[in-house]
């Protein structure tokens, strides 16, 4: 990395802070006890030119930040190219739609920056599974190569190829909470695929983003739980490609919860032949030995609340009386372990800095 | 009346079905014991004249409302003066934005209907009052002569005059629980208006309207309190009219619950002499003793539960060791007695009907 | 029916009328139509004597029923026998815990009354179901006797039984949206039951009762989500008996969601053979032909708000592309369609009253 | 100070850290910078002895503290003094009901302990306002000399007092949120004491504690507002003595809001002679011009989520057309800036460390 070579501290740049995911990284980076002295370059929308022109306190848009650490004296920038060059970004966090991310990756690889996307831009290997972005670069060389650098941003699974990276495609906060949950178990062979794997997914309202519409007003969202997206949520691609199964292999469905934050998957599958509690609390904890960020409950099951605001992925488990059905229930901060705090740990990955610094 | 002349059953109309307090009145109306048989002529948003051309169900905009006693069948349409004609509309309800209700009640008059007006429209006498409305009518003979025959349907303070009215300006949520709990001691002249009444009140997210906005977002509501409207709420008009005090005698302040409904206002005065409980207690009684949808609390104090989802204002009240000091609690669901259930309340006194039909 | 012979009013009686149940079970019941002028008997918790000896008014317990219908004059009495006897009860409604309903039912019947028992009871017929409830009759020529004359009170499933019968176990809140929605399908065959059948449930807080307890805490129940009771809710059994299904073709996971009312069951079944939508949604049509409280979506899916205070069970649901797999969204409001909105329906069907009488 | 006289870092405990303040004073000591390498001991509540014999996990009772900086390790004790004598406790917090507060500060201080307590117990110096409690040890000349010890610990007021005291009596919630609005405006003699102030406050159910009850019911406190303790809570002692006003000259109401934790107190005051904006701010600016954790609004209102899980109070406030009154808007984190956090912050001016460490 050219980064060790030299002495000069990191200099981030966070794209879309205006946003729920992006305040999240607002609010890690500021603390990050590796970045103190040099935070991060904050920039808005990249659509809201005029009235970021000359910068804003951040704490105008987020007053939670005030005064905090300093936070108060940051600004927020207006986008433009010459600006983080400038500040002499070198690692780009993309806090925006995934349309300005496909857009935008490529050309802060070309120059020279490191990108941690926190989009769906980049996540998925098939051009099949993509589909349902509808990018309108399918043909395009630049995007083909780009994609093919993109690295999966869960280091529980990549965290070799995450440390050489120059694009990380951080991912998807539901498939975050099913993949750690399943993919250890469907490793191992012991999972009955043909019966197919049900993942029952549901999340706290900020996973809808910040924009106000009939789904996040209160009076929709408060009292009440809905199912959408059934057979059609984006991030079942990353469930397919990561796990490794067919599309009829897992079915996934999501919930809208009347909470701000949080998401519990309840996930359903079954073993070719029993399988003890032992057995699969073994092999768990053998999955995650080396990660700090996620914690296996040995005789209780997770909750939000034991999540919520932290960056850890929470998974317990049950087993049948005759040990051939599981119920596995997996909980993370949608915000964090399902977005920023995850892209963190991705950049101290980048960085060869421990993975949970800042984290905890 | 023509009305009692005739055999004809009411036809009612209600414009701005999609809204909250449109819905409510909907609800109120179908199953309305006076009204069976002769729905209402639904009208959605008079902008909306495309999407409702030719009618939609009534069910697709309010699901909860569908199959029940014949909701489902019901449709709702664009508004147009023909099809209000057309049904022989002779009351119509506008639970539409009061500058709509302001342009809409005068041609309404012309062509013979009695007019519920649910919006801040026709609320204030005192052109100084009306000027937080902005509207660009202020010079007009005929919205002056409209003006001059309205009738604020309180209908605890104005039963009789509403009987006889043509058009009724429906009170605030917020104005309905304030002067409820305050007129009937402040009409005594008990009340020491040098030292000032405070009005603290907090309203549910519902009266902030179903127009998705920052302030009704989820993530902005939930878990939150705050206060908005400070020296300056529409509703401070009504007070100062309705009660009779200057404007330095009473300060009111609106909050936003993080609640789907229902309004608590929390009032403080001051008396020239000491007071007993008993003789407050009965100052109210005597004072609603014809009013059915009123309720004193002998000895506790309502809360928001108590009122939810009813036509009722509930008060209760505790007087300070020595007597010298009031607090006053008044609770009422802003959707129904702070808007469509005074309305059919109000319905109901035009045809001399029993004020609470329709609404126990 | 020896009701039918005579003329005299029906006089219902309700045993449990402090809990969430039994609340809503007065609020329908003094608004029967069928009732009205002959009001419930309302009686406490069974060991509550003391405090309600003389009876006290039911607006003590439930303020928000006060002075609505004349019910702020209803009292709340003491169980005795003989109370039950002066009032000539013929309907018995116990809104008690399940060791109480055991004892009580059998002596109900003897007295010459019917017996509509919301508690679980009575509901399983196989001794093996039933031990997860840990009664200790199970040896008792009575206790056979009773539970061989219970019907489970479905009227969608048994309406035929029901009419006729003399103890009604009403279904509870989980069964019934798991049931209603499962049932039709797994009748006609096309479902493969090898690969089980996912019922992964949520309800609101009022589910788990009105006694305090860490888990009804609002500081654990709030911005929160907690899978509970896994492989082991009591639930599970009436599922194997009306469904007629072997406990290892289906997985029961019930939720506690931060609300205070309602259920919504995610269901995940496998055809064996592909099926279209419009089958799907003829099916379901054609077995709740004549059942007035189930409505089956045509396209879109039920949620929480659509049932909410209502006594309706709302059933939608999604075929994946190759029409293997189905997704079923079932919702309704477990104190109304749940438990006492059921039993309203069962007394209606006791009566040859019109089944949704008094419910909509 | 002794303590500034020895290398020994410093030694604290925690009595009640089962209860809500008494978590977040865990949360907080653990992630001290001054207490590194000495982390608290832990005591549950006093009468929990035989559960906590030999010590359990603190992750047990507080699963979200698990494997957080090796909170997992932490252990949680029962309560003996010989126990803090083993560890060397040098300075105790006791997160304990009044009455035990009481009881065990005077040994504690005996034993040499400094003591902070966060309960009611030693805030009140006049015999009359500490009615209220009904201590038993009104006569006794040990609570006496004790009580005299006592500082209120309020950084704000208090600094200089605070640095040299052995006996904190950390303030309530409600009072720290009133008081440090209205102090700053009465000490200056321009508020007009004889139209009273009236402090209209609102918090979340945390402030209720952790033992469920009827009250703290998930079906009672969501959805719902009610007041409560009207003339009569508990804080109202430390507002007179803190403010320096008489009864009659304030007037609070606590309500009880549908959120975990906050307050929003709304205040109303008079002023002699008319004020304007920028005098209010200057004064307000120089009040807390050291005092790091109070945030001045310069020209919005502070709202519950600006402050929740911070240790802030904000303050922001409105005055009207002719300057004759004040509208004050305070908010805190009841448990945070109005319980463990100003304990920690105590705790901070007792060892001569920075005001706002570990607080930020």
């Amino acid at each position: 990395m050219s980064k060790s070579a030299t002495t000069r501290p990191l200099q981030t740049a966070v794209l879309g802070v205006t946003g729920y995911a992006g305040a999240e990284l607002a609010r890690l980076l500021v603390r990050h006890p590796r970045l103190v002295g040099t935070p991060p370059v904050f920039i808005g929308r990249i659509d809201e030119v005029d009235r970021l022109r000359g910068g804003i306190p951040l704490s105008e848009i987020h007053p939670e930040l005030a005064d905090s650490r300093g936070t108060g004296d940051l600004r927020l920038h207006s986008f433009t190219w010459e600006h983080l060059a400038e500040h002499n970004v070198d690692t780009l966090f993309l806090a925006t739609p995934h349309e300005s991310s496909r857009e935008l990756a490529p050309e802060a690889l070309k120059r020279g920056m490191r990108v941690i996307d926190l989009s769906g831009a980049w996540r998925l290997n098939s051009v099949q599974n993509r589909a349902v972005y509808k990018f309108d670069d399918e043909a395009s060389p630049l995007a083909a190569t780009t994609q093919s650098e993109a690295v999966y941003g869960m280091p529980e699974l990549h965290r070799a190829q995450i440390r050489n990276a120059r694009l990380i495609a951080n991912p998807g906060c539901y498939a975050t909470s099913i993949i750690l949950a399943v993919k250890p178990l469907v490793n191992t062979g012991i999972v009955d695929l043909s019966a197919g794997i049900i993942a029952d997914a549901k999340s706290g309202v900020s996973g809808a983003g910040k924009t106000p519409t009939a789904k996040t007003h209160f009076m929709h969202a408060a009292d009440n739980l809905s199912a959408y997206g059934v057979f059609s949520h984006r991030h079942t691609g990353e469930l397919l490609e990561q796990i490794g199964l067919t599309s009829d292999q897992i079915t996934f469905t999501p919930h809208l919860l009347p909470i701000p934050r949080g998401i519990l998957s309840t996930l359903y599958l079954r073993f070719h032949i029993s399988q003890s509690r032992n057995s699969i609390l073994t092999l768990y904890r053998e999955f995650f030995a080396a990660s700090p960020l996620v914690r296996i409950y040995e005789s209780t099951l997770p909750q939000i609340q034991h999540v919520a605001r932290t960056n850890y992925a929470d998974i317990g488990f049950e087993i049948s009386a005759h040990g051939k059905r599981a119920i596995i229930v997996s909980c993370l901060d949608n915000l964090l372990k399902g977005a920023a705090g995850q892209a963190v740990q991705n950049l101290n990955l980048l960085n060869g800095w421990g993975e949970a610094e800042g984290l905890e």
